[in-house]
């Protein structure tokens, strides 16, 4: 490991000058929520010695060239959503606060693009494309995320199945390189053959080659009619059975979540309000839209009648906006709802060929049953990324270490085997570094590292992330 | 530049251990064709050294092993039909024939996915995919090609404004590197964040840093109905003025082809087939799809609308399987039938933002009357992607050599200033490297360079491309 420098006084004062007086937080100062993420457990939270908010690139690519010559780790962090620790500054330094640079800066109407600053709010960025009858389609469960942080992970989401990922909507970055020097990628341009693309290397790169400081996004048409289907299913495995049925006719649904009940209750316990159903054993919630309603009302009953066929016990139809708007407002919570039921859990963010879903699901049923640990589940289901979440409960500190570090290991070999990924949206961060190159192999990994030298030689950015 | 090693005696021997006799030609036994792509002029042909015929990732794996132990240049071939001398051995040595590794391995129905071997054609891939009701998208204005070639470019063709581009279907690789280590990157899943996608930067890196063996494809439902619309306008700026306003509706058109008349002359003459209409001086060529005659007969109405209130002269309707056949083979032509128009020509394949594509032509036209010079174009208008082709008629060769210099850097300079790439589809090979540092950078380019180095130590795979 490499040995960073402490951060001293003139380093502050040399911040201070570039960010102004009140951007500049030290010791106690800064609030403990940078301390972790949205997971970190207790025992691993690990503040920053400096927190600096900047509102420019030109501060970004100051402090970048500085903190390469001095050696000062340094951490981008936008709302600190994530769940491996990405944004958390594990070896200290400077921690750079890109939440202020939240501009949503030019609606490009002939080219149907969207320029955004770094912590612009996925929820911001979705309405504000929705006012002016288009459409930013990634949706993470997390809406409050940043689209900073949402394209260093490539985040997916729920509408991936019909739209893709975050990775298909950014058009063109504006990045600083740990040496300050500031790079515009991509552009307002649709196609791309100009060398290799540099810009799709810093997508998903979770902060550690550089500094995104603005991003420019694509927009598509705002669907006019959208339609949710609950369908419940006698047990898990029937209703993920159905999923490739779904996806294999010409009607392309837009979401196809795979959720248990009693994640659903925990939701509702949650949010203090009911879902429309809750009392089968699982189910699937799908979401079609279309350029008007009798399009999408043909869909949805071809869709319901295969559901049916596929065993489903019923369907529930919400096509008013505020049915649908609880339906997926209790999707979004499940991951607090799941939080809400333990003391402390991991998650597991595998992604595996939607034939293989049924097979991980029953490894994960198996596993659980061996190690009695309690795991919860939902799923991307028609993309084939699931949230697995293995909750400590009352267990002690020991025995949890150990059979957490046991379940995870088998789950993340079974989706290998499956010829899965260990992560479809969440990243590698922190905490899954291991299971990246048991996964991914060694020579693969080695390449990640030779191209992290050639960005970032002294290896300042986010240092102890990804590789 | 480095210093290669001359193909010895004992080489030979080992390339034919590892390929077997018939598989080897050396010096006069090979095709002359092999020294040369679509675009290059005649005196600018290479020959290999030896030429290689490989039919396995093993083999590919044992010959690179070698190559890079005793620096010999190894070039990736496929079907030779770039226009950039990518796959053009320019420094010698030893070219690696891809094209009898052109297996369709596996189709997947569950998981929409198709396994190919890299040698595999697009006209292939696509009639395969139709052939059970699926489609695979990307189109290029050459059929002909190779999927390791379009993949190495990114390719993009006609259908990108509603499908996107190769990337977009590239779910996993095979790919064997310089040291001969093979790799599976990506795979049959949908979303995925597990380190840096060099699955990504493999796509368009035109065999600068791995060689193709196999690709995973993503495939979509074939839509059941396609329509094609051929728009006569009064002149070329007419026409391109219409595309922004046409892509603002809810109705994303799959192709928007913008075409010059006496491009079709051209092309009609070459194919010795008649096109509808040539009669105006420029068209745009739509085409619509969806699930059913009803619904692309209302896109097309709503569109044909929007054309002839942008200042259209007619709308001819192309419904029939056998007639939008003929327009689309005659706008395959373009290409022969603009090289068939003169002795020699070098293209441009800019793409810039779609709201600018009508200043780049009427830079294009000043500089046609300014230098005396033929230019043709026609250009993928829904995707700003423009190729514009200089013609050499009979103008003496120090005259061509200096006046085709000024108009090539003239007309990327232009699509620079206008937030444009230098390749839109068909790379950067050998040919353009000095465009594309103007345009990137010289910090973008010496970030690929290092990318380079991480793959390629000895740099021995497709010198002299690219960076």
């Amino acid at each position: 490991m490499r040995s960073f420098n402490k951060i001293e006084e003139n380093d502050i004062s040399f911040f201070t000058q570039v960010c102004g007086e009140g951007n500049v937080l030290i010791g106690d100062e800064i609030s403990e929520d940078f301390g972790r993420d949205e997971m970190t457990p207790e025992s691993m939270r690990v503040m920053p010695e400096v927190l600096v908010t900047v509102d420019q690139a030109n501060q970004v690519s100051r402090l970048l060239e500085y903190a390469t010559q001095k050696r000062i780790p340094v951490t981008p962090r936008g709302q600190g959503t994530g769940l491996v620790m990405g944004s958390v500054a594990v070896h200290g330094g400077l921690m750079l606060d890109l939440s202020k640079m939240d501009g949503i800066l030019e609606l490009d109407r002939e080219n149907l693009t969207l320029t955004v600053e770094p912590g612009a709010l996925i929820m911001d960025i979705r309405a504000f494309a929705e006012a002016h009858d288009l459409f930013y389609p990634p949706m993470p469960g997390e809406q409050s995320a940043s689209i900073g942080g949402n394209i260093s992970t490539n985040a997916g989401g729920m509408k991936a199945v019909k739209y893709g990922v975050t990775r298909d909507y950014v058009r063109g970055l504006e990045v600083v390189l740990p040496t300050g020097e500031i790079l515009q990628l991509g552009g307002k341009v649709a196609k791309n053959s100009s060398g290799y693309s540099l810009k799709d290397l810093i997508i998903g790169s979770e902060g550690t080659l550089a500094i995104v400081t603005k991003a420019i996004l694509r927009l598509v048409p705002n669907p006019a009619c959208t339609v949710s289907l609950l369908v419940p299913y006698p047990d898990a495995l029937s209703a993920i059975r159905a999923v490739p049925i779904l996806l294999q006719g010409k009607i392309m649904p837009v979401a196809v979540e795979f959720m248990e009940g009693d994640v659903i209750v925990a939701a509702e316990r949650y949010l203090g309000k009911k879902f429309p159903d809750h009392s089968a054993e699982a189910y699937l919630l799908l979401s079609l839209d279309g350029r008007s309603k009798d399009d999408v009302e043909r869909d949805y009953e071809h869709i319901a009648t295969t559901c049916l066929h596929t065993g489903a016990i019923d369907v529930f139809i919400s096509d008013t906006q505020e049915r649908q708007d609880a339906i997926w407002s209790a999707r979004g919570a499940f991951l607090e709802g799941i939080k809400a039921m333990t003391t402390e859990m991991d998650e597991c963010d595998v992604v595996v060929p939607i034939s293989k879903i049924v097979e991980f699901l029953e490894e994960k049923q198996a596993l659980e049953q061996q190690s009695s640990l309690r795991i919860r589940s939902f799923a991307h289901a028609g993309d084939g990324n699931l949230h697995v979440y293995i909750l400590k409960d009352d267990i002690d500190d020991a025995t949890w270490e150990k059979q957490l570090h046991l379940v995870m290991s088998a789950l993340y070999r079974k989706a290998r085997d499956l010829g899965g990924k260990v992560s479809g949206e969440h990243g590698i961060g922190f905490m899954k570094r291991e299971f990246l190159e048991q996964s991914a192999g060694a020579k693969a990994v080695s390449l990640m590292r030779g191209i992290k030298r050639v960005f970032d030689p002294e290896g300042i950015l986010n240092p102890g992330k990804v590789c």
